[in-house]
């Protein structure tokens, strides 16, 4: 059975502002109405053999997962949440344990969750290859065949044919300088170290335990030590934080003697960029792509994206990437993107959360939009899934005024239990005990009017919660 | 006696999208704390003589000169409205007709209200100059020494000399082309044609009534039946509409024999976009001009405006002009934005909003911003100033949830009239006859929570008015 495990790791910051520390690349729309995460879930589900995806995340992106794949309609073959970040060969050696339990014959297909592939035809026939390998023994790497001369990945060096598409890795060289790149495009013997892998699951703990034992032993710790937490795996963070972070490039496939190469050309990105964005989105006949509400007068080669209630004018400007957000405005050269970590360095340095959050921050019961803010007030815009319920709590600094504008709420305050229904209202004073619930089939969407000297989303003290956050 | 007197116009297109039409250029705070209209008056109000200023402005912005006036505690010396725009020369003889009469002998400065002037004390010495050559009978025009070829106004050449700093108008001459206005700065006896101007109002109305009598006769007819609304003159409408559209310049500078000029070199810019308002503005060592939470990398020669709540990040770009608001952001290259026209025709021509009003709207009891729209309700934050009341009124489509944050509101709801303090809220029933009130000595800020199908600010039956609009 073929198992794909799909790694989200990522920090967010180079597509910022549209991706940020709590929502990034990955689970963006970024092409198309599904984000990256789903498209490589759909695609995965697509293989012959396969079985629900194992995902390995962040705690931080868990509801995020959950959320994202039940939108597509995908089962859920496993959340492993990582308690720190440890690279690339602990988070496959925890996805290849899980899978195990049940398929001791188990192969993987490992995926980065924020690539884009295009042509999901040749994917599907080098993911073949790569399955004949692996029922040998190779550990296969998929190789991308260059377009060009990109000094910012690694190579791979095909060896010996070991198949009809599969050669044995001659080498695995480093980012290169632009001659030797050049070089390695004409040579035609060179690809594109991709980050998706292919193997049985043995055969990776095997070359794991044998080149990389301390990580191979933290990993299997970890897991051993695993506890439920509704639909996550929670690995024991101190034996996973015994593992040094270590790539799987660096820890099994430079080292090991069966590493493989399935060269392809799928239409692959990593969307390392906006101006990588930019070349691969379909774009207009002066070579700009807009999203969202955008009026251009005699603008080129540019990436415009408006976001939800606002516009965007461009006059007479070029090769220029804009990005709109709810609280901040990227306008930025597009050969100079690259930059755009410098202003999230800056925002970091500042103590400022525009790195981090969205104005509209999601919850595992939906999600709120801080719509506007004054000196003793804020008001929020809250949406709360069908089934959902935000936990027991109460303030110690600010009453709420609550009028559902949409749905049918069922609130709690202190005592009474009562339904709120569209243009209906309530008032939770402060230091009530109360709860927002959706009993419903319908999302509730309501305006929270909070009042207070202090407004901070540290003021709450939950009682009870159903998603194991009290 | 020296009447200052202030033309309101414009069509607030070259700043947008911060200057719309209902807060046009002169209103807004561009340079500095105060706007360019109370600039005006302010600068006035320091001549020696001077008198209140009268302002002629269209109906539209009658509230906000009221209270940009207030705010810089300037007595109100009249404000007249246009009930149609007929241009400057119509305009400039109501306010000569009526500061005739209180004071025959009265002399006017007529002013733009949308120039900067940033040597105060040259200006003040021009128009001392041009105050002795009024008393002569002479209409004066202050003539601005120019310091390029600009292409974009009118010059003026300087005849026989007059008194010390005043000439004789040669000739009034068109906006040139480029090797011609190069001459004209070479020659050093043009000038550009700053549309300020100073003589006796009788002396005004004598020429205008012998070189464009219909302009007279219209402008003499609608003031004569003008009413008093408020603080506000409201002249005939029928009548004034009987003028032609006439400049000053063509019904009677071109023409009188009594032309004069006055060279004034006083820092002068009637900031026609953004470019302009650049180059006045303050910038830092990279020439860059920033107003409010902006960042930026490599960054050169650009002016950049951030709006409230939002900021804004630039990276490796020169020369550009970036201007938010908060619900449209232009982008433009600074040579370029002359076709900002260009997109507000755009705006026109798809029959939409954003080259009327800010999202903010002022009313003459405060203001209001719509902070978030949904398919059924829509979220206002309204202050109410001291002493104000908003209209008695009903909607036969939607009810309304107000919520107090700060201040004291004095409510009427059908028979019932209650005092709501922060953290209060009530309820207004669709089709209830209902007002809201500020008795207090602060502002009352509250949000509004408004519920039904539809939202349209046309539905409201006014019962009663303070301000006139019933």
């Amino acid at each position: 059975m073929l198992h794909p495990v799909v790694l989200s790791g990522g920090s967010g910051s180079r597509l910022w502002p549209l991706s940020r520390q709590n929502q990034p690349k990955q689970f963006l729309s970024l092409i198309g109405d599904h984000s990256l995460y789903q498209e490589t879930v759909l695609r995965a589900s697509k293989l012959p053999t396969a079985q629900p995806p194992v995902t390995v995340c962040s705690e931080d992106h868990r509801f995020m997962v959950g959320e994202q794949l039940q939108a597509v309609g995908i089962p859920n073959g496993g959340i492993l949440l990582e308690p720190v970040a440890r690279s690339t060969a602990p988070a496959i050696a925890l996805a290849a344990l899980h899978v195990l339990t049940d398929d001791p014959a188990a192969t993987l297909l490992v995926m980065p969750a924020d690539h884009l592939i295009e042509d999901e035809a040749a994917f599907r026939d080098a993911v073949s290859a790569a399955t004949g390998l692996a029922q040998e023994g190779w550990l296969v790497t998929f190789g991308i065949t260059p377009d060009y001369a990109e000094t910012g990945y690694g190579y791979i060096l095909c060896g010996e044919l070991l198949s009809e598409q599969g050669y044995r890795v001659e080498q695995f060289v480093e980012k290169p300088d632009l001659s030797t790149a050049e070089r390695y495009v004409a040579e035609g013997t060179y690809a594109w170290n991709s980050g998706m892998f292919l193997f049985r699951a043995q055969s990776y703990l095997d070359e794991l335990a044998r080149h990389a034992p301390v990580v191979f032993e933290a990993a299997r710790a970890a897991y051993a030590a695993a506890v439920s937490d509704l639909d996550f795996i929670r690995v024991d963070k101190q034996a996973f934080a015994s593992s040094p972070s270590d790539s799987i490039d660096y820890a099994v496939m430079e080292k090991t003697d069966h590493a493989a190469v399935v060269p392809v050309s799928c239409g692959w990105s990593d969307i390392g960029s906006w101006s990588s964005l930019w070349s691969v989105a379909e774009r207009d006949g002066d070579g700009n792509r807009h999203e969202g509400d955008v009026i251009s007068v005699d603008t080129r080669g540019s990436l415009v994206r408006a976001s939800e209630r606002r516009m965007i004018a461009t006059i007479g400007v070029e090769d220029l990437v804009i990005i709109d957000t709810p609280d901040a405005t990227l306008v930025a050269r597009k050969d100079r993107v690259q930059d755009v970590k410098t202003v999230v360095e800056h925002l970091k340095a500042a103590g400022r959360q525009e790195h981090l959050f969205h104005r509209k921050v999601y919850r595992p019961w939906g999600s709120y939009d801080s719509i506007d803010v004054g000196e003793r007030f804020q008001v929020k815009r809250i949406v709360v899934k069908p089934g959902a319920a935000l936990s027991l709590q109460k303030h110690h600094k600010r009453a709420e005024h609550w009028i559902v504008v949409s749905g049918v709420a069922e609130v709690t305050c202190d005592d009474r239990v009562f339904d709120l229904h569209e243009n209906e209202s309530t008032y939770i004073p402060l230091g009530s005990v109360h709860r927002l619930r959706n009993r419903g089939t319908e999302p509730v969407e309501l305006i929270e009017v909070q009042s207070g000297h202090y407004l901070g989303e540290d003021d709450i003290v939950r009682l009870e919660d159903v998603y194991g956050r009290s």
